[in-house]
């Protein structure tokens, strides 16, 4: 048996991917559970990817016509009966707020005191507090399109919990739009879904597949529901975004109406889409590897980190120096239409410590700097996408020229090796006997995908079986065939998948 | 009697102040109540100058070698009531949540089902909750100091809540720190209250007095408790941000300790500080006049707006490409280091309408363009420090070379005027007879310093007698006198007024 290389988290992906995935959280500082049932605690490294996010997507938002507005925590009990009433055995895992004070009784204990008239809800999504604001502000059909965005946190009483993936609170951003008519919503839908789409390829460097969810896995309400779906490294699907066409059935319960230009009383079109904290979840799936994180570049928190080596004191004058003036250097350069981020790690520890902690944090370049490089005016450096041992000698003058095409070539090489992944593991099938073979492998399974034109109930029973389901019907599919659980011929192709 | 001018807010400042507020906030479209009790929905405007607010004071912050992280929305019972314990009479008006599930009972009405085994509190501040994980991220004095903030929202269950100055839920940042030493937690503290003065006067444009509270308006479990206090215009103080030095009493009770450089154990020393979208009242009651908001430059969501003049049909065409153009060279100029933020309003509705809509929303320059103007190569410009009438025509090369200075000039013009009435408004006593009869006036009375040594218990009962509160003792008063009330010579100076 060869011995086994040792590698900065235990376990490795393939020895346990699920402890693999919490071990690198873990060594990355990004976030932990907190005391609060199913609510975690975002870390300064993990938030900065966050805010990174945020940045970005705000950007594109506002480009697209949105404005942002912040609408209440909660929602009365009776915006959610009205939901209620369309919908059998309605059951919502969510926090209940019933009490407005907190009182010392007898024995000193607090207890909940002044019992609310109506029990408040602290939002799952805000789509019923939304409509009732939207009914008042819509009047004609000047007042159209509404659009806008919210970034809150919201709540889901989840019974399991894994950070980021899902958690009882969250981070998230919910747009809301309102449209006078049906084709400018659905234009709004899918405009957003590629927003989601840009954003997942060209700062995440997630490949995804864009498509339209079938019945069983639709919004409740929604007349159509868009997601983008990526492959995670164990081949499992993650939805990392969504985007609904909610025709006018939110306009209904909510009273949306407007005067048309034509002085005709209409109910309004809506759309809504959200993508939240889960988003670093899937960055961190798809890219990780057996010594931590790998971020890419555009989002990190830190594009490049210089790590002075000083084996003798004497030497520790010169390393400094030399490495604070590249630092300035350094942050004089862009990165895309970003001023580079660069620390300089002058912390009181052993320099192969801090390394493999930066290595473990994901950083995209290091920079070491001991006395020989000063005197050769060069860096040995570490780029995150290779080796932790892989590492090559450059001069500073070639550095300065050429970090930018560096962190652009990280970029891609990490976007093109998810890309690989993800189409080496996506499998055309035709017959059940091939599909249920592929999918009894429940470790090295990945994408199928096949022609489909079955029911929501056959969808459920195939789910149930296999714990597979329908991600999407994927919409830059062009070809169709016979579907192989009803026959149907012509069917168009959806892709299947155990999923997150 | 002579002809009230019309103005656009009805009622004035003079009529009916708080009345006022109110109107303005809504002709500017920046907030309104939403049907959740004392939650606030703040709209696209609104948000916009929240968005500039959180942009450069996280700019500040993380100048100053914070970065942000984020904790759970709930505090778990027994937090509190570890503080309870300290605290006679402890009782919180606080949004207690109970159960985790909405469930449909035989009428078809939700109710809230699955019982938590402990209640659960939305954070009405964040410390017990904060302090927990730091207590588990401190070890030793390497890992200090620790420096996060938090962008959350809050829950207080207010009473009679008011648009931005008091809402049940509010949006607010919350900086806490750890520190290994006294000395260190002390210069922390106060350096977060000149940020929070900086901010004021260069961004809001708002002078404050800088202070420390006395006793009795002291953060509870504080050592000392630091505040900016503004005027409004109705006189009033309006306590704009506070930072708190904690000393060792909350690392006590959440267990924050640290083994030394020299090997002891030691509690740390802690701090917090806060502002909020109190901000934005702060800011209306401000510079606000009796034609609507005015808003500071530098945070206003618009610097410009362009507004096309089209009197005929026939003259469509030239003005609207002359505006487009001047769009396209001011979005080519800078204020600051921000590059300018222009409006070009193309709605189609009456001129005069559009211009008292932009007048009402605060915009600092407006910029009309007629036929006339093209002609001429100039605008119309207004400023909204000036009256809404006082106009004058500029030529295009003038405008794009003045406009920055144009914006510096509205700033300072507004910081002068508030700080001119905020010194008119303010009056040195030391008798106590003077002290009562200014006060006897409650719509005229402004600050009043005066030398004090009293008790807390005497602090009560002057402000039972008059509604007149200790602001704080200002930070920049180097006079010292002879406290009219105990008559103890060499008392320092401190800010009484009427507040929000
Ligand atoms: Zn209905
Ligand atoms: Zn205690």
């Amino acid at each position: 048996m060869a011995k086994k290389q040792r590698t900065a988290i235990e376990p490795t992906r393939a020895e346990n991917y699920p402890e693999w995935y919490q071990q690198v959280i873990k060594a990355a500082d990004l976030a932990e559970n907190s005391p609060v049932r199913g609510c975690m605690v975002i870390k300064p490294w993990g938030y900065g990817l966050w805010e990174n996010i945020q940045k970005v997507l705000d950007r594109m938002f506002k480009e697209t016509g949105h404005e942002n507005a912040y609408f209440p925590l909660f929602i009365p009990r009776s915006f959610l009966q009205k939901e209620a009433e369309h919908v059998d055995g309605f059951a919502k895992e969510c926090a209940v707020v019933t009490h407005s004070r907190l009182e010392a009784d007898e024995n000193g204990v607090l207890q909940p005191t002044g019992e609310l008239e109506e029990p408040l809800i602290v939002r799952p999504t805000s789509e019923t507090i939304i409509g009732e604001m939207y009914s008042k502000w819509v009047q004609s059909y000047r007042d159209l399109p509404i659009l806008i965005n919210q970034w809150a946190n919201v709540v889901r009483w989840e019974m399991r919990t894994r950070l980021f993936l899902r958690t009882a609170e969250f981070l998230w951003q919910e747009g809301h739009t309102v449209h006078a008519t049906q084709e400018e919503a659905v234009e709004e839908t899918l405009k957003m879904l590629d927003v989601y789409e840009t954003f997942a390829r060209d700062y995440l460097a997630v490949p995804v597949i864009k498509g339209e969810k079938t019945a069983a896995e639709r919004f409740p309400g929604a007349v159509s529901t868009y997601s983008i779906e990526a492959m995670m490294q164990d081949r499992k699907a993650l939805q990392a975004g969504t985007s609904h066409f909610l025709g006018q059935n939110f306009a209904k319960s909510s009273e949306i109406k407007f005067l048309s230009s034509e002085g005709q009383e209409e109910y309004a079109w809506t759309t809504s889409w959200g993508v939240s904290t889960r988003l670093v979840g899937a960055m961190i799936m798809v890219h990780s590897d057996d010594d931590g994180l790998v971020l890419p570049p555009k989002l990190a928190p830190r594009h490049v980190v210089i790590i002075p080596v000083i084996p003798k004191e004497e030497h520790r004058d010169a390393v400094t120096d030399y490495c604070r003036k590249l630092q300035g250097e350094l942050l004089g350069c862009n990165y895309g239409d970003q001023p580079l981020r660069v620390e300089l790690d002058e912390r009181d520890m052993r320099g192969g410590e801090k390394v493999w902690g930066w290595v473990k944090k994901g950083v995209p370049v290091r920079l070491e700097v001991g006395p020989r490089d000063v005197e050769n005016d060069a860096v040995f450096l570490g780029r995150r996408d290779k080796a932790a041992k892989d590492r090559q000698t450059v001069s500073r003058k070639d550095l300065l020229q050429s970090i930018e095409g560096i962190l652009g070539d990280i970029h891609e090489a990490l976007y093109q090796r998810a890309l690989k992944f993800q189409k080496e593991n996506t499998k055309r099938i035709e017959t059940k006997e091939e599909f249920y073979s592929w999918f009894a492998n429940e470790k090295e399974s990945g994408f199928v995908i096949c022609p489909w034109a079955g029911s929501a109930e056959l969808e459920k029973e195939i789910s149930t079986e296999t714990k597979v389901t329908i991600r999407c019907i994927p919409m830059d599919e062009k070809k169709t065939g016979t579907c192989p659980f009803t026959g149907t011929e012509n069917a168009p192709m959806a892709v299947f998948a155990r999923s997150y």
